[in-house]
């Protein structure tokens, strides 16, 4: 048993903010510890320091590298060269590069295979720039480094809605340069794929949102809608993705419609995200899909407003762990299914296409 | 009594949506006739259709103008020169003509002063279209007819939130370079003037959204917060409005801090509308702040799925005729209150600066 409990890496994030609190408050219930051995990647003396502050009595075991994880404890390995002083609430140079070291050293080891998936604790996007890291968020600097090339697709998930992103950490004024008819196939392809794979929904049906307001209301307001969206959902709907819209993004939240879906894909940042933390914010996790490695992390950030005060739930952390594993395990189940298919029973004799002849 | 009745004009909308049924119903109580007289802007003959197919019996007077209209009744104007034909929840450019028709003849008796508010149904946007109405919505048509150069504001209002829009009908790509500081404090302070003079609110605070995902992150996703969001900020502050922000909008609505503030400024519709109809699509009211005239309409469109059906709420459309009704007597009020002001006391003999010297 102890060997098929699930590795999963952690890593701090920003010192300043409330990613030692939520990962602390999350593993002082030691069930936790039957589920999946944590591998924190960050700062013994730090984590001590802000366990301390907040008063809390969650014991962890110090090691020199993930190939020691010990199942059944908390494990931690130091990645910051330097001493890292902590001052709640402040973003810092120093908070964001002892952030980027620990993020560093576990992409290393995700390619020696020492861990099976990655939580991320909420980084400061701003402190956290330097030569190493020159990313708008997490998801781009992942996709880039454990890639292989492939694209990544940010989905919001809770148990009622499912919204995935087309543009992520993309400023307003560039979004609709960046929208091509190809970019939203890719998005609704990915997301089909995920919604199947990662998260074992058969026939998924997605839901995908207008760019502009009212969808653009038939040209009046924005041609995105006619000349990309349309197009692009009628193409994959042709290749059997099972996909409507484009969708009013206020009346088809406001209104309830994404419960008659699986998922929803939004344009951009503030259009789904918005709408789903209204929803989700307690539970709600962010899911990198499309990359070979299953990585997800809580739905809130740094929160330096409360950083150090104890204030911080830990809900949605321990959410993005539950569904890590959940994901990891549906894939696992995935390709262990699809391994050895059956033959097919249905060939003719004298003809070797794969369709069946009933006449 | 009955020449205090506050009279309400109420434009048909598109005559294939929702809009005579929830006219119908909100007026089915009688209790709403002793709160306003309704002056109906439309067509008898298409309203009877729709009483019928809708089995409600609300019944009407017909009217020659709204001079005449009858308190205590539900008094309609025919606005429609041609017969017009119902197709439930199909738009068509008969029924977007038959919508403007009514919208105009609407314009015309404000200026004749026959009625106190106006509450418009929902329109289609692309159908409506036409020489005499080449706006994306009513506001800005309202604008340009009505606002002796006054801007509109739009504000989307329940018991819970009050959300007010920098940029209305506009396509996301266009969104940035409309955007200026100036028409940022001009909005700013709209709305402080509408929270003061409309909503009754003495010192009211104002939260300010980013633009951007993550309200630019410090720049790291856009520049506008930096550049422009921030400057209005500090200078409507100086000019002693309570103001703050820039809040990213996910986060600040998924966080619930929209309940310490009592105006939410968004920089474009989705961002706004989207958070605000998932809070309280239901009772939802959109109110046109800054003009001469009070506007208000229901926060849905012309729902052309349900439209015949039955199934509509009539409560968004309801709250949208007491909210009416409130605004109009806060600004009669605060006109009363300020008519007479007494004389400044604190003056000192030989100097009439109005500052009050304590030394």
């Amino acid at each position: 048993m102890e060997q098929n409990r699930i590795r999963v890496a952690i890593t701090q994030g920003d010192v300043n903010g409330i990613g030692y609190e939520v990962i602390l408050k999350a593993f002082e219930d030691p069930t936790m510890l039957e589920l999946c051995t944590p591998i924190i990647y960050g700062s013994p003396k730090v984590m001590t320091y802000h366990r301390k502050t907040l008063n809390l009595e969650t014991s962890f075991t110090i090691i020199g590298s993930a190939a020691e994880a010990i199942p059944g404890k908390i494990n931690v390995i130091n990645c910051n060269e330097d001493e890292v002083k902590v001052e709640f609430g402040k973003p810092s140079r120093e908070s964001g590069k002892s952030a980027f070291e620990a993020l560093e050293k576990a992409m290393i080891d995700y390619k020696e295979g020492l861990y099976d998936i990655l939580v991320t604790a909420p980084i400061h996007k701003e402190m956290i720039q330097s030569e190493g890291f020159t990313f708008p968020g997490h998801t781009e600097y992942i996709e880039q480094s454990l890639g292989d090339g492939d694209k990544a697709l940010m989905i919001l998930a809770s148990e009622r809605l499912r919204v995935a992103l087309v543009t992520g950490h993309v400023p307003i004024a560039k979004i609709s340069s960046i929208l091509t008819k190809e970019l939203i196939e890719e998005k609704i392809q990915l997301f089909n794929t995920s919604l199947k794979t990662d998260f074992g929904i058969g026939a998924p049906r997605i839901a995908v949102l207008g760019l502009n307001p009212h969808a653009g209301d038939g040209g009046v307001i924005g041609m995105e809608e006619e000349n990309i969206i349309i197009p692009a959902i009628s193409a994959m709907r042709e290749q059997g993705v099972i996909c409507y819209g484009p969708f009013p993004a206020d009346g088809f939240m406001g209104n309830n419609l994404y419960t008659h879906f699986d998922g929803v894909l939004a344009m951009y940042h503030d259009q789904g995200l918005t709408p789903f933390k209204v929803l989700a914010m307690d539970e709600g996790v962010n899911f990198t899909a499309g990359l070979p490695i299953v990585r997800t992390s809580p739905d809130h950030g740094t929160a330096f407003d409360i950083a150090g005060k104890g204030e911080a739930s830990e809900n949605s952390f321990r959410q993005a762990i539950y569904m890590g594993i959940d994901i990891y395990r549906n894939r696992k189940n995935e390709a262990d299914a699809s391994r050895n298919p059956l033959r097919k029973l249905y060939f003719e004799k004298r003809d070797d296409s794969d369709r069946l002849k009933l006449d």
